[in-house]
């Protein structure tokens, strides 16, 4: 059962007694004690409910929902309802609905389904949203706001190009200015008023692939777009902050996606959170990342705002979650900063999309199921961890560079391999680092790069100069820094700079780039070290590497006609030391490329590629997250031996043995 | 040539002279003759020659083409010609054309195009049917009418939105009884007007991959579709009766499609009529599937309105018909329950999108063409089995039933793995029965079962009362039920049943199951006996199967966590027994819960999968139909020895040695 | 540095000052003038500069760019830049944007998007090119005009469909013509107004993959685009002649494109010329197929508009060009016809779709890369060639007949394999011929054959009288003729010729044909020689040839049940012979055909598939271009022995050993 203690970490999830009767809610709510539930995300999506027709509200059911929270004393995690558009009010409004890509207007159906700039939909959600803080800032169970839900995609509509050619104007001032940054004379597409302007879109200026001709005016509609949805948050931000200085106001975003740049994001909300929902194949290094991510855009702890407790609902093959699974992935986030664990759902739905989607409470309604039983385990076990724990952050001594400009920049170029994923290639070194037992923070291209041995900056696509100066910095006073193919490569108006990739880096590499291939994965080449010795392939963009000041540490085979070229390379720049890695390397040339930053560095590799240690720190104290990812056993020297383990009591010992999943807690009084 | 003898059993196909100059039309017909044809179906698509403008009708050239085959004494299925619309109408009335899933509003085009809640099409087709009754309802070979073509399809337009309203306030009554069916507090799609209700389409409740929200809201429009096209044949039905009682009415139907509930059509048709056209490499078996789904709409022998003599048009690969295998196929339409023979065509056709599809007549206009050969001889056979024939059904005693609302149900469900199909998950157990050498029927949820010792229901994902109680009283009784995976999930408006899968079954089949995984074929499991041997795999959706009272017959081995959970069970239930199979088994799985079932229900199994034996019987006779399905020589032990042979008129032998393709029909009297 | 001389051969590309700052343009002229540039194709894409706002226009830049080029004595290829439509003119006119194939309207964005029949477009597109020819006429760098960029695509609005109607009636008179050669009876498709016509698209009569009903209409729909594009070239080129009789006209075709009938357009340039781009994994003769094509129109030397000197920029994987693979590819097309090396483009676009294509001046601005470098040594060899060699005509003895009629018709049919491809079936062919050293024509179906000792018609799909008579006169006359499967099937409205294919090639064959079989990849069944040795496999469309006075010299082995049946025969008929092939052989049954052939037809093969032998000739003297289109050495015989190279200036060996990529051209004079 629920301890008391109101200082309990946060175990709960999405709750929607609205879709049950009345009758049946208390019995959920003691079932879900039993399970350790300490606090309920609710009306997330009741907006229909709520105001049946304009300026028409009922809260007399959300007003029952809350007395119940409150009389369980189950905290309340309160939801503004306005990810879904009633129906009424699309009818009523037409245009509150987006057009999407293709130019097609929606009706009413699906969710997060408002045009991000109509003012039928600021007015509506502000009348809302006043009306949900007036009367619910005082409940004693409160504990956070929850604006929207997973806001995510694009309007293309009339509105929108009006508020664009707005957004423009702000940020260029003169079309002469921007007919010179979007470099418009391209395909005779230079603009003499600013209404010619139209979104990019499938009618307009983007081919079947959904790139664009100008990708100056493509990213700069998905930065519009971005803060279009950013002004929605914020205006719902602000009427409760109006009423309600107290409550923290969060929303839940969604790691990597590509919609939204969260670096943006981040300063507006008072605390990150995030719903993880890892495929049944990622590895742990994928969902570990996403994770760093989202502690990374504050550089703080975050919520993880939904997990799911079994299996996901959305992917081809919804695997069930193995016994422990669930387990691990939870402690793995609040290793990597989450203050909380949250499911979606408490309850699982009896129809609608998610209907197959894991919950605590299964279709079986059942306090016996698996799932059940191991959050109820769970929720023991993490609703008495101390406190503390809360205002620990996360340890990490590499940092890698994650920036949406690069993702659109990178993602909008046809040539020269149309499919390259940003994601995967950050990955692709994220997990070189995981691998080798490293800690992570992910950054922002400006954040404060000082404090890390090592940065790594994949795919860095688009550049500007804050970030030249920030990363020159950096390897100038010291750092080690590693940036690889298709880095430096344009401006942040995607104008690509003369003079050599990767233009604004060239100097701190030591080396130019006149030519970069193409290679399917059945076109691998191999990839030597100066001994001849083979450290790998690559396959994907591979650059012919020119040094100038650099060293090259490997370069390709006889596989090419470019087997003089360099594939790796190291300079030496003022006090720090940069390196670049020219193609997609497959994992042992990563690992090849591993050991020599880490020696560079002052980096000490893990041992185990399967075994995670990821440590949270206050300046008292210190917790060591020992996470065996694996379904198999995994035994590692322990890295704090003797230290106590906050899940058995117990001292540690000097070599652990981790069953499957199985996940230690070490605690340090510093 | 073709015996005058009225009573020939029919033999024809689809005949278009209009496509024609008039004077190849005799040469045609003395072709025609010699490859045995006594039917022609005319008239399909003539709507635009027969009414060049509103109101202004010209029969003279059809009255020309019913002369011709009464002249010849060639019998007529007489269509209603209004399955394509003229260009003048959609011109005229653009709302009568069809807007599809995307919003989009058709034009004039293809066929099958009419929305079925236009006022318009409604007027105009009543219009043109009742004059076609009243000119030839006295024709002397007249024998069928044939309403419209291959109803299928949807319309999402306006009219059809006003419609789907009223046909919900008729089921519903109130909005918040509709609101509660449709559980539409999920994602804030309560209504407060009947008005706010739009169809679900890609602009408004459906996904990119076309599954729905409300799953509720979307099996009631495909339900509501399937009875506007009914209505559509309904009135064209209604018209004919009013002039013309003595000729029976049907429309063709097309097999396992998924658009129409063909179960709520049988009762309106006075017989049923369908189009075989399975794939090249589609097994015996599902083509069977096919035909015995047909003879189930009413429990009677049907009419087979199309095959091809030859190669299919429509299929990436169009590959011609082996000798003896249009034959064969033919054969194995009239075991399943065809009281007939009709190709389409009679003559091919010399240009538009289906001029490459097989025809008695061909391009060769040769009466030398193999094709021509076969259908000849083909002819020649079926014209001389005796009429008796028709009157006799086939003899089953085993079902499996069939259910459009379990392939709505689970085809709009996005979890526990999106691209389940009903269909395949049918044909999976059909399959192990047809192999078997058991003969089969399939029939609806609510049919009579009590004649059949096993009766399986595979994926029967949803239910209702009468279902409930339908099944439940056959197992009580003494009948031994199979049922599977995602079967007794959800009720009539999609609902899923609490308390664990497979809620109303759970008693008959003593069991409960809190999680079914879902795996790709490459991740398969072994499934072993309780004796630990393997008796097959499975993956796609596996049951965690928790028996109550049931056995365990097989369970999961080691291979997944859940190696300890049941995969087949057992359970006595009544008088009877029920089975349950917890995934998707391999052939050789199948083979072993067929070898169960069999001894459970006292089924004698056939030995040669190949070989198909089907019985059609009247009170007086027998006629046992022995096909080879195969391209290679098959031998068998005749299962009725010294039984005359219907194609030699000799006593059959003790062992059958068929060569490929091979069909052997013998007689008995009883 | 480019030779001054006037004479030199053309050696240049696209340049676009216009993107780039104007203190930049003479450096890079210095700099592509160490490239031996000697021209620049200019204007392509600039009616929103020069016009940038109706009746206004400002030539101020280009007049200044045309300075430069003068002044730097490079020529120009001036283009007329309505190629892209600015988005003042869409504002203002939004019918000039195309509606595309789905009925949505485009707006402005990417290019080549005016319909075709917009009178906008057209009164627009007039004002514009009589300004540019009037001002720039007598410039004394004026080389070619090049008329708007690479026409391609369809429009599909209600402009079309009236235009559409009015070309029909030109070609039909009456609406009953139009029914009975459209055979428009089917599926109740007559018409009874012209103005029920529509343009063939998904709203009407195209199914979703794209294939019609009325294939008739289809193609008539085809012909009409296709004109209506080519009445846009024709309105700019009259308005050119009108003020500049001297100065050639062209616009750049784009090969075996689908869209248009280019042996239409021919006859209206003054010189053809084309964009050549083979993806990396083309072959040899792919290339070499599309450069014959192109030369085949007129039968005449042509222009390389352009090439890409590395990377191109729209495939999957953009491969880089090998060293010498460039060169390499220069010296194909100009051995194959070209007059001249051009490349898109002369210094890389900083941004747009473009902005990854190769390009002389690369974003490295640098005359030291390996790119540049390449093209340097071309243009120095090129410049050098002597003029003599634009006279000089490619001398083939064999024919290949390609036809915009039959890739439409053929590319229509729905059955009986779908996915066959005009193009690669003509390639199949195409690369038998080249494969054994051939040198070969592609010709228009009404051609002059009289001239050629061999020639192949594949997939010849549509016929008409003419080509029936000049194909039947050829063989009576002593030629040897190749026909394949799928040929001389219907007729110029696509109705199909009764009494077996191939219809009117049936006589001088003398086969005929009842079916074809459609086969997978994977069931390749093989071909086997009268001596019943394999010869080859074959899959995909498969005919039963029933010979007639035909010899069989293949036929098909016990892998299908027609093994009876030949796959390839001969036929002496007149003073000739015709073959025909019945199956889509493999490359060993194409040598075995290939050698049949050549015996009949006199012709000696090659040894070297990969070493290409290409002779251009005058009167006077001829040009032997001997090309290793590998990247590894291969060794043949000289067929010219002492005659003196061209690039060396050197007496030729007897044996040429030819590095990777290697280009000799042999020089006698006559």
């Amino acid at each position: 059962m629920v301890d008391d203690d109101q200082n309990a970490i946060l175990f709960g999830g999405d709750y929607n007694p609205e879709q049950w009767p009345e009758d049946t809610w208390q019995g959920d709510i003691d079932k879900l004690k039993q399970a350790n539930i300490n606090v309920a995300t609710i009306n997330v999506f009741s907006w229909a409910l709520l105001e049946p027709r304009e300026n028409v509200f009922n809260f007399e059911q959300l007003d029952r929902i809350i007395a119940l929270l409150v009389r369980n004393k189950i905290k309340i995690i309160l939801a503004t309802s306005t990810a879904a558009i009633p129906a009424w009010i699309i009818q009523k409004y037409p245009g509150i609905a987006r057009v999407d890509v293709n130019g097609i207007r929606q009706k009413q159906g699906k969710r997060h389904n408002a045009c991000p700039n109509s003012p039928d939909f600021k007015r509506l959600a502000r009348g809302l949203v006043k009306r949900l803080v007036e009367r619910y800032k005082d409940c004693p169970e409160l504990t956070y706001w929850h604006v929207s839900n997973e806001y995510e995609g694009y309007c293309y509509c009339d509105n929108c190009a009006v508020a664009f050619r707005e957004w423009l104007q702000q940020k260029y001032g003169t079309l002469e200015r921007l007919n010179l940054d979007w470099n418009s004379n391209i395909w005779s597409h230079t603009y003499h008023e600013w209404s010619e302007i139209e979104p990019p879109m499938m009618t307009t200026d983007l081919f079947d692939n959904g790139k664009p001709v100008l990708s100056g005016a493509a990213i700069d509609y998905q930065r519009f777009q971005s803060d279009s949805l950013l002004n929605d948050f914020k205006l719902e931000r602000d009427v409760i902050k109006q009423f309600d200085q107290q409550h923290p106001v969060t929303t839940n975003l969604m790691g990597s996606q590509k919609a939204l740049d969260y670096f943006k994001w981040a300063p507006e909300m008072d605390i990150i959170s995030w719903d993880s929902y890892p495929m049944p194949d990622d590895s742990a290094a994928e969902t570990a990342m996403e994770h760093d991510l989202m502690r990374g855009l504050k550089q703080q702890p975050f919520l993880l705002m939904e997990e799911t407790p079994n299996q996901q609902n959305w992917y081809p093959y919804n695997a069930l979650k193995k016994p422990g699974e669930m387990r691990m992935l939870s402690y793995q986030a609040i290793a990597h900063g989450a203050n909380n664990i949250a499911f979606f759902q408490l309850k699982q739905s009896r129809s609608g999309a998610e209907k197959f989607h894991g919950s605590v409470l299964t279709h079986s309604d059942s306090v016996h199921t698996r799932t059940f039983k191991e959050v109820q385990q769970l929720g023991k076990e993490v609703t008495k961890l101390p406190m503390t724990l809360n205002q620990a952050n996360v340890q990490a001594n590499v940092a890698v560079i994650f920036d949406w400009d690069s993702y659109w920049g990178l993602e909008n170029s046809i040539g020269p391999l149309a499919k390259l994923s940003y994601v995967k290639e950050v990955q692709r070194f994220y997990q070189m680092l995981y691998g080798h037992g490293l800690t992570v923070d992910l950054v922002a291209k400006d954040a404060d790069l000082m404090k890390y041995q090592l940065v790594v900056a994949p795919v860095l696509y688009m550049m500007n100069p804050q970030a030249i100066t920030n990363i020159t910095r950096y390897v100038e006073q010291g750092g080690t820094f590693l940036t690889t193919y298709m880095s430096g490569i344009a401006d942040q108006t995607d104008n690509i700079y003369i003079g050599g990739y990767p233009g604004p880096l060239r100097e701190i590499l030591g080396l130019h780039i006149d030519e970069h291939d193409a290679r399917s994965a059945k076109q691998s080449v191999r990839i030597l070290a100066m001994n001849q010795s083979e450290v790998g392939t690559a396959d994907g963009v591979c650059d012919l590497i020119i040094p100038d000041t650099a060293t090259t540490l490997a370069h390709y085979s006889n596989d090419v006609f470019y087997n003089n070229y360099a594939t790796i390379t190291r300079n030496h720049y003022g006090r720090g030391t940069a390196y670049y890695c020219g193609a997609e390397l497959s994992e042992s040339g990563l690992n090849y490329l591993m050991e020599k930053l880490a020696n560079t560095a002052g980096l000490k590799l893990g041992t185990s590629p399967k075994v995670e240690v990821t440590t949270r720190a206050t300046a008292e104290e210190k917790f060591i997250f020992i996470i065996n990812t694996d379904n198999r056993e995994q035994t590692i020297m322990n890295p704090v031996p003797l230290a106590t383990s906050l899940l058995t009591g117990k001292e540690s010992a000097t070599k652990l043995v981790l069953g499957p999943y199985a996940v230690e807690i070490l605690h340090q009084i510093l």
